[in-house]
């Protein structure tokens, strides 16, 4: 049986420090944003880290720097790697744990165990989380998949409202290479992140196997109702929609706590019309996003809110408009690769769980064009996006040798 | 038996036209704010009628103009009117109605009965909505009964920034007389209104006898719980504030319905943070407001929700704030006047109910220096504080001819 790969806990705390500096603010908070000075910065940092190595670096069209060990042998690439990008308000670790341990890996398995049979790639992905170009999530990893539209660099707005495609010519790349950043030659792809909630903490471990990213649908309702004097009005010729809107955000909520996990419901989005304390609303819009990482599971909550729904309008004389805004299936893990990370998790001691990711990722992406799994490593409250998110380095190094023990199986 | 007091229902549509006319926008809306240039015609044209009544005029230090028919035996006066001011987007009646009512019934009075033992005085009151001053509420009434404090007119500041006192020296009033709009000399006041709610539509009736204004009080509700990723953080581990602000909003309002006529329960205002589809939020922040015309009855209500909100953040385990906004007693109708006004209306032939009123009225004012009652006409689908308001003439005109009756037993 092969030694287990080392990674250097020092290293991995230097190198998260580092990188948290290119748009630190406050005490721990993180602002990079896309094409950004700071990002420019993250960037070259990261490219250096990956020569240090020994990796040959190239760069994509869209800005992703790609770090390789190239195989003996034909055969696609085994990726690994996740975002540099963060929220406005963001933390050290969201994505950076990933993109750092990518690099950290392949120079491990560079140093440690040498060339590899298949090509092993770590890619540096330059903007997830949509938070300078809101609709722009995914830009790193959609160019790889050729989700990008021909038209997208020039119609995607930012909130400052600037187009992507400028602030790509702003950092020296040309939207109108993006279709050359798309990739037919990956196998499979490893994503190592923070967990961003507290299931591991409240289990006690450090690692998490992901067999899932979960499905997730995002409905804005809106109750119509009739806008009346609050105190004139009694309650028996009411058509009120905050009422309506209260017994169907409780009920929503209250069935996902009986599906209890996976499932969950939110609703985080609620704007009143009106809005005055004495005047019975006119109409209550708000959010619902259930989430299960169950194909059929996930369609019947979403049956189970849409006849519930109906019901309260129907009986409270309110009308409904229903919009779904985002829809997107689960994506399961390959079961291949959840056996490889189990037994490199094994092989490194390391005691894990295994749990569906309520939050998307980049692997969503990369699922449309090979084999895909994740590693999450535990935060310290569940919190992320947030300056206060935080994984110990202990933690971080233990999920980078558990990716690395995959790769190595995969690759070697 | 005296003849009944007769109320020309011509005169009364012409008379709601024109007034309709200062202030006007779009087919129905009216926008008169106190002090404003169309507040000022307004009041110049209810003097004009008054005067064509034969009416003495003379108008006090805030701009309430008084009509009056003095008497030939000593004592207090016997007081109608209401206020001219409207809502931002209001409409035709609320107000308007009761202060041209009692200019019309103290004419017929005059014309059709003679001069009367009590004096008889119609008040047009400069303002009562708070709708160009938020906190000038009742400031014609409340100058009546004393209420207005020296300092109040230089610092009660407009929704354009401008005080109070300005707008009045702007009108030709000295805001330094003030305290000489205070009355202690009337002994009754009755104000006609319009419902502004759904009873007396709902029973198929015309008129009203008001037996006292509700009792009120709004609450502004905090929750605070623990913002975090709606997809990440599971439903057992969640301290979510919304969850709390649907099981309260929907308990407080369906023990309202429990309860029935007249108790009144109101979630009109809700604000989210962050207010994110896909986040947990930090905290909902709402307003209850709660209403019973009895003292008892009200205070029950209010123990009952302060017990609910306890329960429910213990429960789930969030962080409450409760602050009181507003609390106004009930005001209890005088039973002498009740009994006159019904008389009043079975002379007329008119078939009434007796009811509360859910809302706020000038005559909360003036019960604290003298005997009050109120009278309602049926308002078209509950409708006020919007240019849809609409009472029909003859409806008008029947509340007229109660308050008429009313007056005379009073006064002759």
């Amino acid at each position: 049986m092969a030694a287990p790969i080392f990674i250097d806990e020092a290293q991995v705390g230097a190198y998260i420090e580092t990188l948290a500096r290119f748009g630190a603010f406050q005490e721990t908070g993180v602002r990079r944003l896309v094409y950004s000075p700071e990002w420019v910065a993250a960037m070259d940092q990261c490219r250096n880290w990956a020569q240090q190595e020994g990796l040959e670096v190239s760069n994509d069209a869209v800005g992703n720097p790609w770090a390789r060990i190239p195989g003996t042998s034909p055969g696609q690439s085994i990726v690994t790697g996740s975002h540099i990008d963060s929220q406005r308000s963001g933390g050290r670790y969201d994505g950076a744990l990933g993109a750092i341990g990518g690099i950290l890996a392949l120079g491990a398995l560079k140093a440690q165990v040498g060339t590899p049979k298949r090509t092993l790639e770590a890619v540096v992905l330059c903007e997830e989380e949509g938070s300078r170009f809101p609709t722009a999530g995914f830009w790193g990893s959609r160019a790889i998949v050729g989700k990008i539209s021909p038209d997208d660099a020039e119609s995607v707005l930012g909130y400052g409202g600037e187009t992507i495609a400028d602030a790509m010519r702003g950092v020296g790349l040309d939207p109108c290479d993006i279709a050359s950043a798309q990739r037919n030659d990956i196998e499979t792809f490893i994503e190592l992140h923070i967990e961003q909630g507290p299931v591991l903490e409240d289990a006690g471990l450090s690692v998490a196997i992901v067999d899932a990213i979960t499905g997730i649908a995002q409905f804005e309702v809106t109750l119509n109702g009739e806008q009346n004097h609050a105190g004139a009005f009694t309650m028996d010729l009411r058509r009120d929609p905050m009422a309506g809107f209260a017994e169907i955000t409780g009920r929503v909520i209250d069935y996902a706590h009986r599906l209890g996990r996976p499932a969950v419901t939110t609703v985080g989005r609620c704007d009143v019309d009106p809005g005055a304390s004495a005047i019975i609303p006119r109409s209550v819009r708000f959010s619902i996003d259930a989430r299960h990482p169950d194909s059929e599971a996930r369609n019947r909550m979403y049956s189970v809110h849409d006849a519930l729904i109906r019901e309260v309008v129907q009986r409270r004389g309110l009308d409904v408009k229903i919009r779904k805004m985002i829809d997107l299936e689960p994506c399961k893990s390959d079961p291949g690769l959840l056996n490889a990370l189990q037994s490199g998790a094994d092989l490194q001691g390391i005691e894990t769980l295994t749990m569906p990711s309520g939050a998307g990722h980049d692997t969503q992406q990369m699922s449309l064009i090979c084999k895909t799994a994740m590693v999450f490593v535990r935060s310290a409250g569940g919190r992320s996006h947030t300056p206060e998110e935080f994984s110990t380095v202990s933690d971080c190094a233990k999920g980078i040798r558990v990716v690395a023990e995959a790769l190595r199986q995969q690759a070697y």
